[in-house]
């Protein structure tokens, strides 16, 4: 096993940073839920963070500690939409101009969002260019940091802040979860999450969850090692359309995680409109996918205590709706 | 002016019956409604209380109050839909019948809902049946409790323990509001929300939003006496459709509240695009109008900190699809 590189003090100082900047989220529950999962079930809606998803905690903890001269030279970052638009408005906040290479066909409410915030969007093709390029040539004529979106230390304590949250609310209710869920897409929220968890609570269980159709850390944990997917099949869960696990997040997340559960589309959509009904909450799919474990009954949780997040809330209208309309009686 | 009956000291009782029973809902705010607004803006999404709407607070405190026999021969209420929830929840827990008397064109989610939590319903047709008639002769019959919607002091404590937890959570972030706008409907909850805010920090002025086709409260206060409006206009508002304010809530809100302001049904719809957009927020016509009115700048909050109830998110998906299309751009 190798050494962990980022530490639960890194994520107290990033709780530090984000202190009033960041949204506390609250940690909630329904009865309804409880009653389906005959447990009892705690989430966190990121959705109601700064641009609607985790992300901006990650980006804000990175951008906080650059220099004047640094900040001042700007900050560039390649992302589908929610990291994008996390570095877009930590960058708002810092005075620091702001590049963000996100592909054509990434959700318009991400681009719009994004442009609104005051970055500067340049586009690319996802299928014949490379944005690892484009933002590295931006990088080099402009001087500007390059803002990664999971596998970096400080995006991971940053993301973590989401679990020392959750832990000290699960607290404040006086109790201990057995297990906690968590979307993984790159891996920065888990990695983040797992240690503080794991931290705070050395006996709570960490299962992550993933899109059947974008299942790269559930091949990568029964193939011993990274696995790369070939990411051409469809999700609708754009959040999540990272083909491979970090290097960093997985050298934590191979350790620290007990299992990687996979969900449908469908059932991801069912848990969107769950969200609706029941929760009264607007989760994006890839922020719906451990809802969407937990109520396929994925995972044995009867008469324990469940925590699980919600990562993000960043939806169209139209998939919003035909998530609706497929199950009208979640 | 007459004597206010429901003290502040009945709130908090209210509040020790309700911990650990209603869901202490979060008080959260949001960097785009900031900036719009220029102001600090709080809101507290009642929404996420059980049944979707703050109606279980005050339900659950009438029906802690009865003894055990009076438990054994049940409840009845009448309600176009959140107080019939909120009395049918509040039943179940307390082990106790619950008959509730509906309109037959009442959302087709609210009637399903309150059968799901076990109640047994009964229709009237609002346009040729007395709903208060049928639910007399239902508490003669069967000896049950009649259960009011808004006027009774347990209910209006029960909701005013919304306003004490908002006080309360707006010193976690160390801030004083200047004005604290609420739904208004039969004046349960701005009764309940007044008297704990105004107890809590007499400078903070309550502002009650109402639909104008149901203006009844705001024709009340220019009257200088409570106002009858005819009811036949439609709105989207279900859960605010009171044709007249009731009679101990308005000898409370005729006096503790600042102003009564109306919003369009259009802004209603405005409302609700925005809080699906950029609150993340699943939020029912009637719980949209405080924000509503924020929104429109019906008020001048320019440089304050300012508080506000949404009261409650029971919606069907056409009606919410709908807003959504009429606004696609909030």
């Amino acid at each position: 096993m190798s050494e962990i590189t980022v530490s639960f003090r890194d994520i107290q100082a990033a709780a530090k940073r984000l202190q009033s900047v960041a949204v506390r989220t609250p940690l909630v529950y329904s009865q309804d839920l409880d009653a389906r999962c005959q447990a009892r079930v705690f989430y966190k809606p990121e959705s109601l963070q700064h641009i609607g998803a985790f992300k901006f905690r990650g980006a804000y903890n990175r951008l906080a500690q650059l220099n004047s001269e640094e900040l001042g030279l700007g900050v560039v970052a390649y992302s589908s939409g929610n990291h994008a638009q996390g570095v877009a408005y930590a960058a708002k906040l810092l005075n620091c101009p702001v590049t963000i290479v996100m592909p054509s066909d990434a959700p318009r409410i991400k681009l719009e969002n994004t442009r609104k915030l005051g970055a500067k969007v340049q586009l690319y093709d996802r299928h014949t260019e490379s944005r690892e390029e484009i933002a590295a040539a931006i990088a080099n004529e402009t001087g500007a940091t390059l803002v990664p979106a999971f596998d970096d230390p400080d995006i991971i304590a940053g993301q973590g802040t989401c679990g020392l949250e959750l832990m000290e609310q699960l607290a404040d209710y006086q109790l201990q979860a057995s297990s906690l869920l968590s979307p993984v897409g790159g891996g920065g929220l888990l990695a983040g999450l797992s240690l503080a968890a794991k931290a705070m609570d050395p006996a709570i269980k960490v299962y992550a969850v993933e899109p059947e159709n974008y299942d790269d850390h559930f091949r990568s944990r029964a193939a011993g090692e990274r696995v790369r997917i070939d990411g051409t099949v469809k999700t609708r869960c754009d959040s999540l359309m990272a083909t491979t696990p970090g290097e960093l997040t997985w050298s934590i997340n191979s350790q620290l995680v007990e299992d990687f559960l996979l969900v449908s589309e469908d059932e991801v959509a069912h848990a969107i409109s769950y969200a609706f009904y029941k929760l009264k909450l607007v989760i994006e799919p890839g922020g719906a996918v451990a809802l969407a474990a937990l109520l396929q009954g994925r995972l044995p949780v009867q008469n324990t205590v469940v925590a699980l997040v919600l990562s993000g809330g960043n939806i169209d209208a139209d998939t919003f709706a035909s998530c609706l309309q497929q199950f009208p009686n979640p």
